[in-house]
């Protein structure tokens, strides 16, 4: 379902009159047709004091503490799938692995690679989708760059986003934390955003379209921190590689075991349809929308259902827990009862998924 | 001249051996193969202890006061080009655009978008490349990200650097402090990158082989304001579009005229003759290693011969000044006596040049 804010937005933001609709390699000359493209619209969109400067970078104000930065380079394709676009995902992305740190994404930067021939149409959606995301993060675009490449030397558009934010007072979010007996929750269903992705590359066609569940985390997490503080001992968004991949590498960072519980993971029908179908194990899939908490043993359940109570979480659920046993090992149990062992993939069953 | 210092790093770093000579898809995947390019000595190569904990972000501590964060992608082709390669352009551009905030760099996001094919050769020396400008710099990668992309996607190597660091204790810097009778200063030679990466890629050749200024300005920068303090108005780095380019959006951003003065801008002969030779402007042509300072005027005389005092701004030059005549005009007063307006450059003389 598309929210009725992307649809109210999209209306209220109808792409300007202009007199050119393609982007040609002068729209990044850093001249006078740069300057055109961005007073085309682009400044006006994402308009706020600190972008307005149009400086060499942005400047303002920190207060003493910890702060995290982090960096992510989106290019993921299709550009337009169902439940969003890259311009969605580069922010969201990045306020979550601030999230994922921690803290609450403020600032973010914003560069493209536009690969000459990219309508104005697209680049403009694609815009509006950043507009959105950025506003129900609650973050501000406040720096940026827009590159042009010649046409093959690139692919319609590529996204940085970097971000900067204070951490959360309560936050104490370290691997060097995470200890036997924790317990490792997820958020909600895995696999749906590789496959919403999957589902148009193959044409494939459901009875119900799979939608990307990208969105931002950061309000969630910080309401967590608020509320367990620093009994939450990691977290982690399984994007590329998905659940299998980052709990390989807890594992192998830690030097502990996990123990994985089939039964626990919650996977959305259509989803678990889509990768029988197409000989995909979803614990590998690329997720978005989701995070993987690992909490102290007696929070765990009052974290569950904290989680249960948020919208990004109503799928919430324990599906497994740390252990002294079997160092750096993943072993899923089953839900008929059997053991095996969760390697890390090798390479990429599905490339170019953010 | 290439520096000592540089050949002795590229002897200090050799390429490691390794089990592959080619990027592919895979090592992109977030799984295995990424980990194993990773580990193959990327993070040894540019080891610190924010980069070492390898989570979604860096984490570090600020102190209260005013910070400036800049971005920009690197799309220069190409990547390897006299005095230089994409990865020590990447670290400076984003070191000076932050000085050009009046800020310090200190710590960097690093994320590479690689075209599936790249050998392991090309990507190990930019990363050497990185490693010097960063060390030479005085600033740590404290974050990075690697995404691969299919051939004919990309172009060997883009990259994006992000950068946060504190602004000097005395710097104010803003166009609105820009006012009439202000000097304009530049720092050194106009226009030798461009026409290094020219010569390369057009197959020209000059007695002597034109090098790109590629370096940090952050040291000679926080040095000017540490003296000059807010007798320095405004800083600018003439990259893309040139000197020509700066100078008219400061004029149409601030109201007001500029004179700029032929006989003080400049040129390294050789740079002179290549530009005569493609029918190029040295004004519109993009530079690297170098910046535009708008001085109070009654600095401006010892502010240059601070310059002309420091390794980067041997040839630095009072190149013009602002004046109430004339608005939103850049007027160049030639060397024969002449008059004539320097436009703002349309499209782009010279594509891809950082």
């Amino acid at each position: 379902m598309i929210s009725e804010q992307k649809i109210k937005m999209a209306l209220q933001c109808p792409m300007p009159k202009l007199d050119f609709d393609i982007i040609t390699l002068g729209h990044g000359s850093g001249g006078l047709l740069t300057n055109r493209l961005l007073d085309s619209g682009v400044f006006e969109l994402l308009k706020n004091d600190l972008l307005d400067e149009r400086h060499d970078g942005a400047i303002f104000n920190v207060e003493a503490g910890r702060m995290a930065f982090s960096t992510d380079s989106y290019v993921i394709s299709p550009i337009f799938f169902p439940g969003g676009n890259i311009g969605e995902l580069a922010v969201n992305g990045t306020v979550n692995d601030l999230a994922m740190c921690g803290a609450r994404a403020k600032h973010l930067s914003l560069a493209f690679i536009l690969e000459e021939g990219l309508t104005m149409r697209e680049f403009w959606e694609v815009l509006v989708g950043i507009k959105y995301a950025a506003e129900q993060a609650g973050v501000q675009i406040v720096t940026g760059d827009t590159k042009v490449v010649e046409r093959g030397k690139g692919d319609k558009i590529f996204i940085n986003t970097s971000g900067v934010g204070m951490l959360h007072p309560r936050a104490h979010i370290s691997k060097s934390r995470v200890q036997p007996g924790d317990k490792i929750l997820i958020s909600g269903h895995i696999a749906t955003h590789g496959m919403a992705i999957m589902s148009v590359r193959q044409g494939l066609e459901f009875e119900t379209t799979l939608l990307s569940d990208t969105t931002n985390l950061n309000h969630t997490v910080m309401g967590l921190l608020d509320v367990f503080g620093d009994h939450i001992h990691l977290l982690h968004d399984p994007t590329r590689g998905g659940v299998a991949t980052v709990l390989n590498e807890l594992a192998r960072d830690t030097r502990l075991g996990i123990n994985l519980l089939e039964r626990g993971i919650p996977v959305l029908d259509e989803v678990a349809g889509a990768c029988e179908l197409l000989g995909l194990d979803p614990l590998y899939v690329a997720n978005e929308g989701i995070f993987i908490a690992v909490v102290a043993a007696a929070a765990a359940d009052s974290v569950l259902e904290f989680l249960q109570a948020d919208t990004n979480g109503s799928a919430a659920s324990i599906i497994g827990e740390v252990t002294a046993e079997h160092p750096r090992q993943v072993l899923l149990h089953s839900k008929i009862g059997g053991k095996r062992v969760v390697n890390m993939p090798v390479g990429e069953q599905l490339p170019r998924i953010c």
